[in-house]
């Protein structure tokens, strides 16, 4: 039985709070990121820096130009970030197919590590638009892992936890709080500067504003502009 | 409705007549192969050559850096390459989750090109060992991608198309002859030189060497030395 996990860790709000789950469930955090083209570092930097104050204990950086699809708010240049507030349907920040690419890379490292366990901060609240962050997609994940691994061949039982899968933002905030995250060392905004001052215009500063707000707690997060 | 395919090309024999399927069903083909920390790079040059013989819309290829992972002996230099034929078991060639990955990325691309059909050449006759070649496998990589994709919620139907799978080598060898694959332009060792040659030995040069000689062809492959 190992207790290693791998972890998804983008550098925002969710993912560390995902991390703080983990180390709190007793597993060794094997932390995994990606340089996918992004359009900022911050959010890269700011994965560093969350994995080191929870005592992960190895963060890999992995690159992976999905830039070259395109399709995409986050990677593509061309298409404007919204600011406008959810709308109906799927957003233009949705990258094609992300969650089920970092998922696949998590379980190739899980299988080298010999983990049974991946942790994903995925959230079907928030972002209820995106496909890929429904419960039904973690579980047919979960069954193409037991199915496509020596491990799941051998009998042994991947797991791909999902803990904040059905919390309101405000619940994210106050579990990660509860656990000791410190929020300040995170990056959320779409269009973060190159210091990690949050932008607090667009959809994810929305977000995480309100999230704060209705938590009750203080809100960290370093704003390139006083909102 | 999309006639476009996204094929994932190898340079070996299997996807090059993967291709040419896909191509005999009408699709047009953008292929995809992966820069993974190979160890040798004859693999790549050969996918070129199948992606412009088969009229391939569009050929990329995406760095990936599986190596870091380890765990396999295709990409981890400190494992040996077998060559005493095929052993019960997973066999050490397995890279951990790499049909996951590919198809992931295949998926990703598909979405963007708005294409409803991915190709991919894994065979569970020769390939008994890999968890990922079996076509319960297959099936359930498409139920994932119909539920993770915009595509998918939007209600198109994503098709992954295993044509080789329940093939035996000789067959392929015959089916992507009558399509007119010409063979001698795929590498499938383990070991190529930095020309292509195939040295002959390894459990992959010997299955492709049988499948000419059960198929009845005249087998094709540049080898280093007589065999």
């Amino acid at each position: 039985m190992s207790n290693k996990a791998v972890v998804l860790l983008s550098g925002g709000l969710d993912s560390a709070t995902c991390l703080a789950v983990a180390r709190s469930k007793g597993f060794e955090s094997y932390c995994l990121s990606f340089d996918y083209g992004q359009r900022h570092r911050a959010e890269l930097e700011a994965a560093g820096r969350v994995a080191a104050a929870h005592g992960a204990a190895e963060h890999r950086v992995l690159k992976l130009d999905l830039a070259q699809f395109g399709g995409s708010a986050l990677t593509d240049t061309t298409i404007a970030v919204p600011t406008a507030g959810v709308q109906p349907g799927i957003p233009v920040t949705y990258v094609p197919a992300r969650n089920t690419i970092m998922l696949s890379l998590a379980l190739a490292w899980a299988e080298v590590l010999g983990s049974r366990d991946i942790f994903v901060g995925v959230n079907a609240v928030d972002y209820s638009g995106y496909p890929d962050c429904r419960p039904e997609y973690v579980a047919a994940f979960e069954r193409l892992a037991n199915l496509a691994t020596k491990a799941g061949v051998e009998g042994a039982r991947l797991t791909v936890h999902a803990p904040l899968i059905d919390l309101t933002k405000a619940d994210i905030i106050r579990t990660g709080s509860a656990l000791g995250v410190d929020y300040a060392l995170t990056v959320s905004c779409y269009q973060a500067d190159a210091a990690g001052h949050a932008c607090g215009a667009c959809d994810s500063c929305r977000l995480r504003r309100e999230g704060f707000a209705a938590a009750g707690l203080v809100d960290p997060t370093r704003y390139a502009t006083p909102v």
